[in-house]
């Protein structure tokens, strides 16, 4: 809800920026702070991801059958995923849409025959773009250059070679709500649903602002959740709207921690980009490992990096992770590290001027980690609990166990 | 974007309260305060609906030519309706969806065969469904008995009589942006799609609860903009989210003036509902007259209110204020009386403090609505202008000469 405080905040820190955010005091830098050989990062074959690993059954029998109820086995994450997959069908306009899909009507128009006046000034559009995102209630929008090693060599969706030669990438992020965040255990019965949260709202904001693009007569492609042809995390670290964490393959944005998801516009819209960020977040994270101690699935490593397909960054052990995020017994999926993160703060005056000083002076950050102990951050305030616990068995519904024992 | 401030806001003004806004500060009342007829209200057909008889006609062919473009005209509201449209197609489960369309696969489940245990406290499912609705991102939420005169007697689509017997209903307001509505002049390029971020956000969040409210085993049906079968103004009275103003038939919620869309959810699930507030908006309206005199049409009344279907209220000249949102030739759409109305302002601690004393003390009415004038409020701050002025003219975009002269 609280746009209501979005104009007096735009209006104090803004000064005509786009960003709601004051990005504009984080230092930027050439390349992103995690080690990246662009020559040795082979593209990645989409079904090589851990989720569609567990569906397949590389996990087991097990697993493979949980995959099939994981977002469904709750109500609330049941209808957010439904929803992220119909914008999963509103990626493309006009034909690419048909094409992409069953012989349906396309739900959207194609790129328009004639490019907009006024829009060929790349500083000019890149400003236009992201406000258009924010107008869009967006919580952070960054653009790059789309790395060529960012666009997955196969999708899923039947294992077809992926073709995308875009130039650019819009990277949306949308928070997951700090206040159940804080209210919530990491793996409780909410867990997904504050994944898909974030997931179908930011797919909904894509997929209009890619509509609004073809429109205006550039071709352009929204990817989300249920339908890339794009990893994101590259994206999100070239676009500066993040560092690559300890928790595997995770983007932590300054100033929403770990607690997004985002979507993608991808576009031949002439845009100037952003520049890659430096908060600190290599040696914070260094420094941490909070959310390695906490892992319910001991998928996080508390040691150093290690090169993984021309990444230096921390190893995950992907088939723990997923196992936990697809098999939760307990709950539906899994955000613990999200929840321990000393970085997923809600953006209050407080948190803002201890997020400064963290990002810029590293003698603080052990303190700073520390005291977020001695504060309870990372509890489950589960006195502010509003959800409901309950688990879908074979199409009833019934309270289970834990969230018993939690009332 | 600005959800950053959420829990911080919530923290400090919520108290366990479902609401973001302050809403317990609110003076509650057994009735609406407009006088309402409830005998004498008759159902609305809504093929009678201003902008429905200007398509086929009853405004002259000119406007009924311009209504097929009036949103396609301007490429961002294009694209947000066409999103609106899409959630038009989702407002129920199973069976019903696919009946109500051209024999497409639901997109979404029906109601689930048995009933969610612990959801049958009244109190408790109204505060979690308000919960819920802010978790998705709402602006406001607001619960009553559906009044029967607020089911439509019959839909535009084909003339079929409507048959909704559901008894409550859920509306959800989406603010506008104020930061657009600071920028714009009421009825520039940009106006259609402010109403249209308001549609398409309630309808996606009302999509999803709906779906939501059918996995807990109740019946329920979403109603959005390109598809209703109820009359939202007065749900949205009864509901306790605002007061019929001197703009015609336009609810005004204290924190967000006129400038929000509203979505609604009409369920069986049991809900313990609100009651109507009083702000003083009557004696406000009375006084102020801002909007009957900057309304370019002159479609609204400075004089006194009138009885109309039950309703006494301040009358309006449908035709001519469906002919310039409709017609408009130097704009897409007309937000004027949104824009210019005192209510029309950000939630900063400023303006929730003069919120407050405006509301409770009657005798300061007039002056806040000189000092509102004297402020600059209602002007157009084109220098925050993030919008571009473009038209569709027969599929090719053309910079409109107003917007030329803008710049």
């Amino acid at each position: 809800m609280p746009r209501m405080f979005s104009s007096d905040h735009r209006d104090r820190c803004r000064n005509g920026r786009p960003d709601p955010f004051p990005v504009h005091t984080l230092k930027r830098v050439d390349r992103p702070t995690t080690l990246i050989h662009d020559d040795l990062v082979q593209r990645v074959d989409e079904r090589e991801h851990g989720f569609n690993r567990a569906a397949r059954g590389d996990f087991g029998p097990r697993l493979a059958a949980e995959f099939q109820r994981q977002v469904a086995k709750y109500p609330l994450s049941g209808a957010l995923g439904t929803m992220t997959g119909v914008m999963g069908r509103l990626v493309e306009g006009g034909g690419a849409q048909s094409a992409s899909r069953t012989g349906e009507k396309p739900a959207m128009p194609g790129v328009a025959g004639s490019v907009a006046p006024g829009t060929d000034d790349p500083g000019r559009m890149a400003l236009h773009i992201k406000e258009t995102a924010y107008f869009l209630r967006a919580d952070a929008v960054g653009i790059c250059e789309l790395p060529a090693y960012a666009v997955y060599s196969h999708s899923r969706r039947g294992g077809m070679p992926a073709h995308l030669d875009h130039k650019y990438a819009v990277a949306i992020l949308v928070d997951q709500d700090w206040r159940t965040a804080s209210a919530f255990d990491g793996r409780d019965w909410i867990s997904n649903s504050m994944s898909f949260l974030g997931y179908a709202t930011a797919a909904f904001i894509a997929g209009i602002l890619a509509d609004y693009i073809r429109r205006l007569g550039y071709p352009a492609r929204a990817h989300n959740a249920l339908n890339y042809q794009v990893v994101v995390p590259p994206i999100l670290l070239w676009a500066g709207l993040g560092e690559l964490s300890r928790i595997g393959d995770t983007v932590i944005n300054p100033f929403l921690g770990p607690r997004f998801k985002a979507a993608v516009v991808t576009t031949d819209l002439p845009l100037t980009v952003d520049k890659p960020i430096d908060f600190g977040l290599q040696d914070f994270c260094g420094k941490c490992r909070k959310c390695a101690r906490a892992c319910p699935s001991r998928a996080l490593s508390d040691g150093g990096k290690e090169m993984h397909n021309g990444y230096e960054k921390w190893p995950t052990d992907v088939q723990k992770c997923t196992s936990m995020r697809v098999g939760n017994p307990k709950g539906a999926g899994c955000g613990t590290c999200i929840k321990v993160c000393p970085w997923n703060k809600p953006f209050t005056p407080l948190h803002r001027a201890v997020n400064r000083v963290v990002r810029t002076v590293p003698a603080v950050r052990r303190l700073a980690i520390w005291g977020d102990d001695l504060l309870g951050y990372g509890k489950a305030h589960s006195d502010q609990q509003w959800w409901l616990d309950l688990e879908d068995k074979d199409g009833v519904l019934n309270v289970p166990g834990r969230g018993a024992q939690r009332k």
